[in-house]
């Protein structure tokens, strides 16, 4: 089979370069380049190195960075991966969709756009028929999104319970690493030894989000689950991993141990479909007191290319109606390229590309 | 005026040692000897530093640790500060209170017993007449204690909004510093760069102290606030102060700006009796978008004796029905050694020593 | 006695504000003004606050930032403290001298220029007498610079020991803090759990400015030291407090004992003079076999205004013909804005102001 | 092939973990059994993890712990790994190879015997045959040590450095990982943004380790090579990596470049041999101007079993005589267990087991 071309833009950041492992000898798609501003024009990906704790092959670290020209990439390549920033993204994006390209976006510019799912597959496969809507469908262009790092994070455990129990309230505070603010990002004077209780943004994109990527896409419209979401947003000294204190309510009765066995059995499109970058188990649940933590589950999922594809879960207990627990996601490679990649792999897999 | 003399036992801990930084040159108390298990008896303060922040007098630092004799120390001193694990910490207490001893304890041990208060002199004075019930009284003998580190940081601010607004249910969840865990405490190679979503005991206890503290006593009856608390504790790579991120509902409606201005005039009897560890506002209400910060707010209170002595809260919004907010207390000062030396200013103002 | 108007350079900035810390309520000097960039004209110093451990005034907090103006600030103050960047300061402290201030500059711009000192007055005070060969001089205007802040933590140390035993070479690795790169500074993926070993022109800094403090001024001319000094300069994640592993060999023997002493029984003119931020005793020395620790020793030199401005000394033995030791200094205080206002007190006590 | 059968002792901890981790799969070696002290009898892999960064196969994670008997063990295993603290390890490694068990040891214990090798394949190959001089070598029984964690890291750089240009003194300052203290180890409250300049015996250890090492045996005889090692030993808040700061001088005149190249030329037996868990190039030397660092370095070596077994130099640069650097290396991977494996893979090879 012939790999599918694909473009990456966004290549100098934390969120690019992680498209770029995730896409470094993938078996369906082939990268055609690597773009970023004018500014790194020329440089090669070694000289602009974000990500430490993956090994690049020679030939990937010497490609060299171009200028994203939307137009010119639309041509070359048939997916566009974008990991922009958000107030650069939306024009580009929707330019790149004008001329052809399916992009698959981590920037948050389109994700509450009328027919642009919000797509993770365990989670709402069936959004991703909503592209058809899409004014530029006719001509092979297209958007899809994935959700904010915490958003997919909590998104996939919630979802199994929210399937069997109908979830009533969800009350979310965040334990979010450094990397997620991108880099320089944040200063290591605010950092260390320290909790910042503030993300611009991120509160309302969770609770945003999760209504439209747990709700349902029917005759073109997205219609929000009918719970409803609290977040509490806060950064700690962690590099990767997004750490969730959950607190949740059901209109129907359930167990803590009926809770673990939803959110254990799921298994959702990407395993049925076995997509080369789904995990195994999408959901983990930890019977340890002391579990997820950042340092240890981060990278859950398998091995290759389903490393740090899985949410895990732990401390799942009861008090009065109300379920408590802890999860864990890796908010660049679940939360951010990972759940792209997986995106266009379902694309993919149904024929959209 | 003669000074009382007080006791420090468990002068070899972290807490131990921040009642020994609070009782220097205290205008009330004068400090009689600092005791510890056998292990250190003999060693001088400055051969088992753990307090890095305050710098002690010469004088203080060459006071010799002796070893515990509960009988011994009633008889040498009026009151005793315990800073003791609370396993050591039960026994001892009960035979300080049968020799006489007004005991003002940081450990756990008799908190839930019938007629011990949690005391929080801003929070439940008028909880402080329980002693009156203690069998040992008649002989002046009696146990105060203060709170759990993280529930006296919630119950600060919780107060004037109950007493206002009627709390129905309260969502916690915790960024405690590693200070709260004693030294040696939390292996470095489990607390950098990660978060740790559990701390053995310490939800029950915020669950089940809240509802006392915040709660009523009459006719010898400690009778349970009516709300509901949902806790999610776990640690966080910070030195000193425990933040916690709240949701609450009131059965009374309150916009954001009703809740904070209820915290921000509240003053409690500390500030009416101007004692000598009384902040002059016991909570702090930050309007910019980042705050309350460990690493900026921990310390607030004022100068000198009410230095880390009151609560901070920050970023107070509402959603729907739902209060969001921050909240930050010191751990070892507000919520440990000096919220006993609190209530034992106001257990001498009220004469009982 | 009507005290000196002095105004603050850079005052948006870490050393900026460490000047201001170091100014409020200061016995000789009083604060004009604060200045900085146009970019910040108008905004109160509450606005940018950096430092995070010190509690200004609220009257302080007020103060109105307004633009550099040299011209301007030499009529309205006496004396300019300058913590601006160095490729800024360069041009404006020449033109602050040309116009009759005296600058006090925490920049390296003019530090190897020929009748400028680096003046650290427990060890050159003698050097301050060759700002009487600046061609401003005759109409007041004059610079006088303070070390690099890892030069200055060395700088103390070895000038008794170069005293007494000659250096003959000195060999140093450094620790720094974050707090040395300013704000925003190190981006926190660079630092968390992490050591970068490069600071751009640290070394050289170190090797030169070491030679020219500890070396002569007599006609007119600065005489570098005769020893020599090599040094390796990594960032670590700690926030204040610059660690330098120091190894030397000096010309004359000496015991380990025989330095310690010398180190120890050391004090200069500030401490004659009882300049008002004067430690003590400027270079400490611990016998315990596991300090200076930044997290512990970081604030010597006693309470108040000497606060962090002493060195601290370690681990000193002897190996064959080296001695070995450890050292430790506050970058930002004494390293920084305290060692210019240090500067300042010895040439108002000198009558030079 | 059969593969040799190989005991674990000290399983339990951090170095006895990395052992399992570089023996899983071995293409030399089988692991016959996992040994710890009688507390941990009966449990299993999974129940005492500390490695957090290698993901153990199933079967390996339900491994059993078994008390430690060194006869049962002689029996039962051709090869000992011991990954015992030095105290313990002692007398068991004696006991091991009076009974015919070729022990290699992490522990110091009998690293300064006179006729046990402190072994680096790569650096001293031909030490390996003192083992033919111990008393228990008749009867196939012997003991092989690798070197010190940080002692390692320096001896890789220093052995081709020494060889061409002939070391005359080397000034060492190391930035040592917490993970080299094990586990509990170093408390969070003493290492979270802090440095400690003091690691038991670690100077020692170094200064008297390298000379053994680079020095030479002959007649049944380790001659110390001549040069002298000055160190100062520090610990930094880094989970895994050891950082050092060399300054060198060497007999014979070299440029950097020189220095450069005598390392990134080198090969060793390892290397010659293709022994399985060799680097391809056990010295990398980085040309940018802040490598290297153990958050992007650490694991240098290549894929699979090297990974984490090269030493990593950079910047390379000389003053005067003096030649200035930066090393790095893996503390448990090549500074621990992986150094005793690749000692093992040496004496297989060279028909010793």
């Amino acid at each position: 089979m012939r790999k599918t071309q694909v473009a990456i833009l966004g290549a100098t950041g934390m969120i690019g370069q992680r498209f770029i492992e995730m896409l470094e000898d993938h078996p369906l798609f082939s990268i055609e380049g690597l773009y970023a501003s004018e500014r790194s024009e020329g440089k090669k990906l070694a000289d602009v190195l974000k990500v430490r704790d993956y090994e690049f092959k020679e030939e990937t670290l010497g490609l060299e960075i171009r200028n994203t020209n939307p137009k010119d990439i639309a041509k070359r390549a048939r997916v566009a991966f974008v990991g922009l920033p958000s107030d650069v993204a939306g024009p580009v994006e929707t330019e790149l969709a004008a001329n052809g390209a399916a992009v698959f976006s981590n920037a948050g510019a389109h994700r509450m756009d009328p027919e642009v799912p919000i797509l993770i597959p365990e989670v709402n496969p069936e959004h991703l028929m909503s592209v058809r809507g899409q004014s530029t469908f006719s001509n092979g262009g297209f958007i899809v999104t994935n959700a904010n790092c915490s958003t997919t994070g909590a998104a996939l455990p919630l979802h199994p319970i929210n399937e069997k129990f109908r979830l009533k309230e969800v009350f979310i505070s965040t334990y979010q690493a450094l990397s997620g603010a991108g880099y320089p990002g944040v200063p290591s004077l605010d950092a260390l030894g320290n909790v910042v209780p503030y993300i611009g943004g991120e509160e309302e994109k969770m609770e945003l989000e999760l209504g439209k990527i747990l709700g349902s896409y029917e005759n073109r419209t997205f219609t929000p689950a009918g719970f409803r979401t609290y977040a509490n947003c806060a950064r700690v000294p962690v590099i990767d991993g997004h750490l969730e204190s959950v607190i949740l309510r059901t209109e129907d009765e359930a167990s803590a141990e009926d809770i673990i066995r939803v959110m254990e059995d799921f298994r959702g499109e990407p395993q049925k479909r076995k997509l080369p970058s789904a995990p195994f188990q999408p959901i983990i649940v930890r019977r340890e007191n002391n579990r997820p933590q950042p340092a240890i589950d981060v990278f859950a999922g398998g091995a290759g290319r389903a490393k740090g594809m899985a949410a895990t879960v732990g401390r799942v207990r009861k008090k009065d109606d109300c379920i408590k627990m802890f999860l864990l996601s890796h908010n660049t490679l679940r939360g951010g390229a990972g759940g792209s990649v997986l995106n266009a792999e379902l694309a993919q897999s149904k024929g959209l590309l």
